[in-house]
């Protein structure tokens, strides 16, 4: 059987996390890998409705992404999970339950992102209309020592997807093959 | 790659529904099938720490247990859930959302579960201090249409995993194979 792992992006909103997340997971898939995406979005619905983004809710639903991507790694699918995760404790936390974890930091500075605004979330932040908004009024922290770290300025998110792929690689967590 | 399927316990507590989850995991782990117990204590700690045993709490914490078990069914692995589960249409609306479903009623009647009492709560239920005890003071609605139906009455549970692994077979979930 393949063994599973836990890929865990970690960044900004708009940083480009989700985005990669779907790349990496489909190339994953190309290789025969189990593939699940844990995006901060959909999990929050299924798992933390109600929650809001005080410090003490944001860390309720890490550990929660973090118990589900744990049960499926050791079960032999890759978990990807794409939430802000701000806290780099809580994060840890997670690191230290889960056998075989990878954290991704997507470094896109704050200014590329409030350009970026994809969900029009930081022109809403920046007037002061979104409390506890990561990055603009809520903190920020960054892995000390992630296994990845990529930035996403000046590449296509392919090239991204690409190099960190070939980190897993030199990793050991998947198999060397030939990018499509 | 094997299959997964969800395989969804409910009855009252003490019915026996962990006791079975944990034998048939074992069988099923045996014949090389991946296989996950969410347990509804253990789920309950990780994934609705704060929730209560009002209906609607319950639902939401069975809403829960059912994202997980497809996530990991769907992926292959086998999600045995050992939840009371109590009410027939938060149950209904789980096996719309998993793919392969099978739902085992363990039918041990309260007089039986209140007799054996294994965690001592029946006794303080029956004495009114549990508000929100199912069986007690709260409702059990029994499915209608489970693909598998066991007694506890009367066998070692041994006998009764046994069953289910056979209804497994005769379902087409696992393959056929000699019990140990």
């Amino acid at each position: 059987m393949t063994e599973g792992f836990t890929l865990w992006f970690t960044g900004l909103s708009g940083a480009g996390k989700s985005t990669l997340a779907g790349l990496v997971a489909a190339e994953l898939r190309r290789r025969g890998q189990r593939v699940e995406i844990l995006d901060g979005d959909e999990v929050r619905e299924h798992l933390s409705r109600g929650l809001g983004f005080s410090k003490a809710d944001r860390d309720t639903n890490i550990r929660r992404i973090g118990y589900v991507a744990k049960l499926l790694s050791r079960n032999g699918t890759v978990a990807i999970t794409a939430a802000i995760s701000p806290y780099r404790e809580t994060r840890d936390e997670v690191r230290r339950q889960v056998q075989r974890f990878v954290e991704v930091y997507v470094s896109t500075p704050v200014e590329e992102c409030a350009s970026r605004d994809v969900k029009g979330l930081y022109a809403r932040a920046l007037a002061g209309e979104v409390p506890h908004f990561t990055g603009v009024s809520d903190p920020y922290e960054p892995p000390l020592d992630p296994e990845i770290t990529v930035s996403t300025l000046g590449e296509p998110p392919e090239t991204t997807a690409a190099r960190i792929i070939a980190r897993l690689e030199e990793l050991g967590y998947v198999a060397a093959g030939v990018l499509s």
